[in-house]
């Protein structure tokens, strides 16, 4: 550490440690957690590694339920993107002979449509907000879900969903005192990114017995008694569908969402990025910017963020992504532009995948066909995993398993035994940590414990994506049985 | 504005006013700059939709001399990167009869052992810090440069360089006592993430008149000068070659760098980006880390940045960089990989980019001729283009330009006529902005004030690029003269 007075200039050489260390960097920075990414994961890897070095394990491969990360785990691309992409790329391909007999002329129009009007392609930077091509299908896209006006001007495109959320909390937080409503349990980078950039995560409790459901009393009582104690709330995160809890909102929820919001002067973060993850034929996904509009309200700001990574499709490693703006002043925008501008602007690979996204193809395209049987096989697998990951799951012992309507995850509650949580407080971790680690190390299923998350005080949960392929779910169902059955028989019955 | 007491629970609606104001956003991000592409930039694409509507203007394109983007400006990119790419984004070609009369055998070669080896290739989210072997190849590229070991562990590839530079920054800044060491002129990237992180601006600055040379003496008594004053000098921020000044730092210079570094115990940020961009036979790029492994120093922490954007290849709207940590405590990696994973990963296509930048094709492999041949003429018309602009810039009355030795700009010093400082002022700016956005007023050459890099008070100057295309040189160096000229008859003579 470098010590310094404020006297008169120090010379030469400083103490000799190292200039760069855990205990002199930023304390926001140590402080941020991530479980999704965290100390199991890294686990995973050592494992993973003594796998490939022939080292016999009792299990033959890891499987990374900890993040919805599908074509990881064998998920087939839809082909309509990567052809497009492929093109984009390498425009050679648009004035190869051999080339036209493999790509579709919708796929070769699009790529054709793109390049023009972009300057320099995918080798360039775009305007920092994204091409305005692409900006501009994916206003179309929004217009045809929502049935309202979109204007490009208002979308910003992002290396994935991520990078929308971070700029939205480095806009809200200024102090300690700007509080930001998150649902409990939450995605962790709400968490991190509140700790980075040094705001108060106010925290309001999904109902677990009822669905995860959101109770406006629980955002009203929480948000009077920060502002009792002196904070700024400044907005409210909502995940629609829910991550990690999957459960799809009603749209009378949605209203007394907005309402509240518009009460209360808070800015809403509408997480959407599950918006094409829907399991249940008795539920539909509405934008907080449609609802917005039905209500023809004008003042309530909103931030919608999407993401190529989640949905059907899956493109995690693409990194796309966009935050509309709705009810955002311009001045406002223009910070909003700057911050953009100063990372330059996002991937233009994700940012032709986001529009594809979007304005995918219509029916009598010759890549409709391909693509909606892509797309209707990839949800219907998705479904059937839900169902049959919820039914094992359901079927353990002191385990409850609420039905995920939407997005990607289940998030059983599990009731341990009195000995497990005693041997997890000896090792200084939670008992649901202590849970996911023995299932790591005894069967490869890599899960996420609820405390990552944050949950109601003295419940245990862990998370886990229903993404295993369907050829294997029996294999991993009595994998997870077996597991949860011997760590029962170890550690004792659960309490209740 | 919401105002809350610590009093009795707040109830009903807030004010009327926005909850997301510019009075109320976080002042880091107001008060945060990035010249690079600000106002001058928003004008340009004013302009340029007045030419798309087919508005009369005294030129027919606006030319983005703002910013090192050169397949904007027409340049080709490298082939051999485009043909990987769009194999590993559309793997079905490499099963495609058609397809493999289209790619070379060692393009085929490349794109199937990074399939192989990254699980759900580009479109799954890989390790936090890159895909492993991406990573390797990186490593041994550095390694070749080099002539020492690089461990890919030490590597954590990027969305471009600039979120490397994010990292640092937030790590390294805890409170406005930290302070870092940047040169001035220096790259608005500095400026803007230490004005958003919360840390201080230390300038040294570059001696303009000895070829913009990097003064150890200056950076002794600048760090001096901030301890006396209670600062924390944490990191010296070192571009090479230099942006926007194009310099390259002389082997003894660097030592002494790195000498200083280490009896003052300060953290070496090395932006290398433009290691590739050289145009004097008598100078040579040589990393930090050589220079450090050369001195067997294990002492000093140096993050080295490099990106695909700059170099002859100039893949920009790709975002792909790396940031190499050389003596960094594996306590401290570790924190550095949390905030990767917290954004899950940098983009695929960037990251193999970056792979295949640091590992292109050898001789003898199929591609090595067509790679050989695209890098050398890229760079001979980079050259080129520098002598020219360099003879242009200095012909004209009251400019001095030093001669890029390195990257792809030039900064030339324009002395002013006290009647356009004067008019400047009038309309509270900067004289050399004023001077920049008349010269795209009347040229569509978009340049970036010097004002904007920061420089010696009392001087102005202006960053261009460049990256105008060979065949319309000459054009823009009779445009910019002449606009010159036309600038000194309105203003009247510049003083000296």
């Amino acid at each position: 550490m470098v010590a310094n007075g404020a006297g008169d200039p120090v010379k030469g050489p400083q103490s000799s440690c190292s200039p760069l260390g855990v205990d002199n960097i930023n304390p926001k920075v140590t402080n941020a957690q991530y479980a999704v990414r965290g100390e199991i994961v890294i686990r995973a890897k050592e494992l993973e590694d003594k796998l490939h070095n022939g080292e016999k394990l009792p299990f033959d491969k890891i499987l990374y339920c900890n993040i919805g990360n599908p074509q990881q785990l064998g998920q087939h691309p839809v082909t309509f993107y990567r052809q497009v992409l492929a093109l984009c790329d390498y425009p050679e391909l648009l004035e190869n002979e051999q080339a036209k007999a493999i790509f579709p002329p919708d796929v070769i129009a699009r790529a054709k449509k793109y390049l023009a009007a972009i300057p320099g392609g995918t080798g360039a930077y775009s305007d920092s907000r994204g091409a305005m091509v692409l900006r501009k299908d994916i206003a179309k896209g929004i217009e045809e879900r929502d049935g309202y006006p979109c204007d490009p001007d208002n979308l910003f495109l992002t290396d994935g969903a991520s990078q929308g959320v971070h700029a939205m909390m480095r806009m809200l937080l200024r102090d300690e005192n700007d509080a930001i409503l998150t649902p409990i349990p939450q995605y962790p980078l709400y968490s991190a990114t509140l700790t980075m950039y040094g705001g108060m995560l106010l925290p309001y409790y999904l109902h677990e017995e009822t669905g995860w459901s959101l109770d406006i009393n629980e955002l009203r009582s929480q948000t009077y008694k920060a502002r009792s104690e002196g904070k700024n709330v400044r907005a409210l995160v909502v995940i629609n569908p829910g991550n990690p809890t999957g459960q799809i909102l009603s749209y009378e929820n949605q209203v007394d969402v907005v309402k509240f919001c518009k009460e209360e002067g808070i800015v809403l973060l509408a997480d959407e990025v599950y918006q094409a993850n829907i399991y249940r034929p008795d539920k539909t996904f509405t934008s907080f910017k449609k609802v917005l509009c039905d209500l023809k309200e004008t003042e309530v700001t909103v931030a919608s963020m999407m993401s190529i990574s989640k949905g059907f499709y899956g493109e995690c490693g693409r990194r796309g992504g966009y935050t509309e703006l709705v009810n955002v002043n311009s001045d406002v925008q223009a910070e909003f532009y700057k911050l953009a501008s100063i990372n330059l602007c996002s991937n233009l690979n994700g940012q032709i995948c986001m529009a594809l996204v979007m304005n995918p193809p219509k029916e009598g395209e010759p890549s409709f066909e391909l693509y909606s049987q892509e797309r209707t096989e990839l949800l219907a697998s998705l479904k059937r995993r839900a169902v049959k990951l919820h039914k094992t799951l359901s079927s353990l012992q002191g385990v409850t398993c609420t039905e995920p309507e939407g997005a990607l995850y289940a998030m059983p509650h599990i009731r341990l035994p009195q000995g497990a949580i005693e041997a997890a407080k000896k090792i200084g971790k939670a008992a649901d940590f202590f849970y996911c680690m023995q299932l790591l190390e005894e069967t490869g299923i890599v899960t996420v414990p609820g405390s990552g998350f944050k949950q109601e005080e003295g419940t245990y949960h862990f998370r886990t994506t229903f993404l295993v392929p369907e050829k294997e779910t029996d294999e991993v169902a009595e994998r997870l049985t077996k597991f949860h059955n011997s760590f029962l028989a170890k550690y004792g019955e659960p309490e209740q």
